[in-house]
């Protein structure tokens, strides 16, 4: 249960990160460092999950794959 | 391995976000709210890798809650 609230919390987290980034396109402050390990990292998540099958660890993952590859696509087209 | 190298990724992520704000203290583009959902959706995966005794779950979560920690900080003393 906690670990289900905790999926949702870290996955959500990046929908007011991508309303501020669309919306604003002020990425001066955002690292692209940082986006490009987390949309590799969370693909492998994702990778990881449907090798073991797992449907949480996918859904989430994908969703957080969208979301932070929307971050990385604007930071990259508004440096 | 594909998780290790996942749970690596996404965790040391927020290293290159935290010097860049650091160094910068800009954090303008930066969303109070994913930082918010985000430090305490890793509190509860921490949480949750303590009460099921899985010791990656907790080391990958203890680094991330401390550089996103710095993250959330430095956003709410630089708005």
């Amino acid at each position: 249960m906690i670990g289900v609230i905790a999926a949702c919390l870290t996955t959500l987290a990046f929908l007011p990160q991508v309303i501020k980034t669309v919306q604003t396109k002020d990425t001066s402050g955002i690292s692209l460092g940082m986006y490009a390990m987390q949309v590799t990292g969370i693909f492998l998540w994702l990778c990881h999950g449907i090798r073991i099958g797992d449907l949480p660890l996918i859904m989430a993952n994908a969703v957080s794959f969208v979301l932070s590859g929307i971050i990385l696509v604007y930071k990259i087209r508004y440096k």
